[in-house]
């Protein structure tokens, strides 16, 4: 048997956190013995603890420490390793991997924050400090972080305020009153607008079907959007309804495809960009209204994803998977709330390039999205399982009407 | 191989009926040749077919026949046969199943209206003239209608008018603007007003959860509810609400039960029950408000159906299963409209009780509910795959407010 | 401000329960001061806890000292206090509810556990001992406990072994390896089997839409089935198959109804009704195969309970629901796994009456049901997402073929 | 009142066309009468129909013909008109935007084939014929057709043989036996074969997360995958398990994210980079076994197109989405069936390049990526709601046990 000591500290147990610990231990068929545990006796103390784990061989027990590392879990207070990317785009095997929940990493003894935090990244000390960087944008040379001693995370604490963003995250129902949640977002909201941060939407094209885009684009007018991430499908519906009036080639009473329906469609694509663009066209009086009309009128920064299902697209799509991830991490920079609304991939997206941190919405019209979000480490986003029409209209009402 | 020549007549191909006849041929391994088709010439005129059906086997060609006959295929102008029950809730063996489709029985050389049409039952000749019979209540003697000559079904045709029940029915995408769709729905129940004819609604317990449970009870006051069906759960969810002023055992943000929650809910039947039901509950001053309280104040009949999940239950639930079936068949009688609201087991209880003329719709958060009932054949009901509270609030605003 | 002292004691912990408690206190306005924590040093040791609970008014501590009893939570050593029913079917307006923890209660001086547990029910002093009894079922003078002191609940504590029904419990994700889900759920099989514990099975009528009913026939023939509980639907398509070899009057291919293609479905009523039920029909050698035809072979018991949707029904259906519940309720002592198969309304019938120890897992195409157990309270059931037929051949190969 | 005749010819009923026909033109306000009608006699004749449609306004009666155009309704026999693109990915404003049925365009008097026929492009007159091009790739002076007279679209005839693929199509429920759609399915997987057109697979990371990724890896090998279309997660996903044995910081009992589970993805993908690609990683031995190992081993062709969600990504990864596009788009050229598996994105685009003629399962757990893809006017994909694990496992039993 090998064994190691660990010590946690922040709110254990309402943050669920010791659970999380213990099921990792046993998981990998640890054991732990608890040398110390304090408990914080009121609502706003830490506790703290302190545990021997075991382990039958070495391999196990470091794999039962580096789960504990990502939960806050600290062993020692040795600097932390680094060692050069060998290639442009090849890091070093032993690399430290990142997690959404802000980390610190010791250097000369000192505990440094770290920049961009985000999930599933590399740790490379640049100018600014260790920071987190996509493994394809590591340069060779760079110093990357190394696993092991000098890392320490902070879990997200739950808010002990009862609220939607409090104890309630990511446990709603799809059978409760939604009335309830949106006017907890829209609470969030306010409170974003006062610290200064940025409100962040992520849209998808169902926010047009479901008639939403109206209420949306009041929002955007407003001053409620700082920035609006999607893709090419978003913006050519919104467009096509702006400038022809038309149904999206859907019939607007059952949804269904009508032949020849997507002329109008592409169309649209054609007139803006033969306009120039999105902004050329909002400019030249070709579109004037919707959500891109507003945005542009309020220059509101919006980026145009590209993907493999878009017609077109618009000159504004960002075709390259890779410049249009880092434009969207960019965009982030400095969100307090982010509403990902009726659309998979974008919201999934957003979820990899988001700390831990920033209060997310994930309204979508089945479950499925906001576990996706959640199985793949947003554990910080609430699903709200809802038309995203009524959404928007509702949340409309709770920010504009009262 | 066997022959037999069949005519049908009707809106053969808007409403689908053509199509569906063909591929009944096809799927039983027969074969057809088409002896004379005439279609209309304009929106308003039948359309007539007449056609040979082949097939290698009687028993292939008698299967044949017989789906045609559903669809409303005529073979020859014999009487019906009848043959009696042997005893109470046995049939003859050649007994004729009805389907939700307007039916008429050839007696004596006269085309005679089935009474009571609904799927699924035998056909009794009874006093006041054939009547659609679950099998279970026929009595010994009756006579029973056998299938073969004689029956003449009269398959619903869609309207020509384009509407939310015309053309598009069955059809209703997830991804539409549900505002038009409530707005047509909305103007079905005008007309049903108009008509005379009953708006019914059966109702499930996420009404309450959802928050939608205020627009309902405006809606039963303002006199747009003649019948309501339901079960044990949503009366006291209603009740538990209008007394308690609690959030039904579940936490109002999660949708999640709390520890201990349902106390109230069974606090709740207990007070009703000692009142002495709901009526006396209303009149006592014990309940003064909700969907309940406003159905008893208005004199709208309401039937509470008994299921093995209940708590309590209320004494107003009729707890034999044949007995609550027989109440809400005889409710339906006169329906012109029927809303199914958010409740799987009762919405599917109605489909197999009601004619297919009856515009139906039905609300569900996900599309499984109403895909049940068109696999069940309640294909007339449209599905709208919504938050039902939203839908509620969004239905009042077209009714009242506008 | 108001307080009072609490204790708790066991996996406080992993099993999910202080972090519980802290989310009441708080939920509810409540504030909490921990006097004394002592955790558990190894895997086996309880934990113990005592806390200061302090609100601003009586009834808000006494809400959260409710909540935390049904947690675990101990507020003083005092007898249960008992009260007489005014009615049958009327409890005293101060009765304690149960939950599905096992649960003791104090008698002079001495701790009893309770008989037949489950939720949502009176406790009743019977003469074998304090009994779980459905409201409706308690009789006009009999003792009924009161809530306070002298209410003890044992939260089941989650296995430390990791295994389906360990750690992962209500946590599976559609997204999973089902392979690995089934493989556990045999285990607890073969270990039920072991500890001569019954195997429960509810089943619903897409086993034979799906095609597991073969697999099915083929379990309850080696003996892994104890006791079917089902409705009249599962039934009669069993039988219709069987007697009939029809597609139950479904396209094969499909899924979807076929016109007047239930008849089939009632001829088998018909027939098995006049045999003179489901036992009669197999010894008559009308039925002669399927999972009701082994279910009589084996002598292994069935209880089909009546809803209001039913054609027919059998004869042997319960067509009351009070009656259906109880024989349900019979039915299940002694249970140590439960398996929900395709069916919600027979599912969450059945948890309402199953103590949260019998390890449970519920099969569905949709999370909806498992949402909805673990929603009402049956927070043990494993959700496993996945098409029943699968699911079935997959549990015979685990059982009778390795 | 502006009228005009049409004339329709093919299976118009069956095929569904001529309801829809009438729907668009009642839809849009329109009127029609029919001058003749001429049935197929038999299964294998052709029926025509030639009908005057009428509108109160030009401009309603041109949307109408549009219409019926795409359902292959011809109007005149002229020639089709072409104008040339004004800048690259500039077309003109009346372009004729491309269905993805079969369709003839009239040059000098003669019914020429498009080629490349797909949805939503452009129809430019190239060397090799008029060519589906997408708009974005339509190059300046090229002659683009526009919409109006000389364009035929011959709508897909449902197969009257009885099978997955005839008349069932797009109709398959959840509740139905998926062991005879899957049967079907590898019968036609058996023709296409025959027939020397190419088995396409379209693959999501579910079906390593299902288990499935074995018995693809082993349909790989036997020689039933032509080409493998996908994104940089399921190649990931399948490499990291060929390498580290691991869960893909999964847990494997419950499908949801582990604390620094990620890191083995990461790594998986830096050290198949460093080896210099998928087939580098394969021939140097660092990957020996999976399906991108038995890819490589056969030389089946595979495109891994990149999306904005992806981590890395691979070397082979087309991060640009219209690079990918066309690789897609070239290598579904001579597709006879297409298995789409799992993956959301990846279906709808491939759904985009694909005619109507290719037969298409999609296999995924809720019904709305069929619904999707059917909504969006891949008409001709069926949908299997199950999981793909299953499917996969049963799939292989039908093509390789049998």
């Amino acid at each position: 048997m090998v064994h190691e000591t660990v010590t946690m500290q922040g709110h254990l147990i309402d943050s669920d956190i010791l659970r999380r610990a213990f099921a990792r231990i046993v998981e990998e068929g640890g054991d732990f013995d608890i040398q110390e545990f304090r408990v914080g006796k009121t609502n706003d103390d830490p506790s703290f603890i302190r545990l021997t784990v075991a382990a039958a061989q070495t391999d196990a027990l470091d794999r039962i420490l580096e789960h504990l590392s990502y939960l806050g879990g600290a062993t020692s207070a040795a600097d932390a390793a680094f060692a050069p990317a060998e290639r442009d785009g090849i890091v070093p095997d032993e690399f430290y991997a990142t997690s959404n929940f802000e980390t610190d990493v010791r250097i000369d003894g000192r505990w440094v924050p770290v920049v961009d935090q985000k999930m599933d990244c590399a740790l490379v000390l640049r100018e600014q400090g260790p920071t987190c960087v996509k493994q394809g944008r590591v340069v060779k040379g760079e110093r990357v972080a190394l696993r092991g001693p000098g890392l320490r995370v902070r879990p997200p604490e739950r808010s002990r305020d009862f609220s939607v963003f409090g104890f309630m995250s990511n446990d709603v129902s799809a059978e409760v009153n939604k009335g309830i949640v949106i006017a907890g977002a829209a609470g969030e909201m306010r409170k974003t607008r006062e610290a200064g941060e940025k409100i962040v939407v992520v849209a998808g094209p169902a926010i047009v079907h479901s008639g939403g885009d109206a209420a949306l684009a009041r929002l955007v007018r407003a001053g409620w959007v700082d920035v609006l991430l999607t893709g090419n499908a978003f913006a050519v519906h919104d467009l096509e309804k702006a400038i022809l009036k038309t149904s999206l080639g859907v019939c607007q009473m059952s949804g269904r495809a009508v032949e020849g329906g997507s002329r109008n469609h592409l169309w649209a694509i054609n007139a803006v960009n033969r306009a120039g663009g999105v902004r050329a066209a909002v400019e030249s009086g070709l579109v004037n209204g919707g959500v891109m009309y507003e945005l542009v009128r309020k220059n509101v920064p919006f980026v145009l994803a590209g993907s493999i299902r878009d017609d077109g697209p618009l000159k504004d799509v960002l075709t390259d998977t890779l410049v249009a991830q880092k434009a969207y991490a960019e965009s982030l920079r400095g969100a307090g709330v982010c509403l990902m609304l009726a659309s998979a991939l974008h919201s999934i997206a957003v979820g990899n390039l988001l700390p831990a941190r920033v209060r997310t919405v994930c309204v979508d019209m089945t479950e499925s999205v906001p576990v996706k979000l959640s199985n793949r480490g947003s554990m910080q986003a609430i699903g709200v399982v809802t038309d995203v029409g009524f959404f928007l209209e509702r949340l409309e009402r709770e920010l504009l009407v009262v």
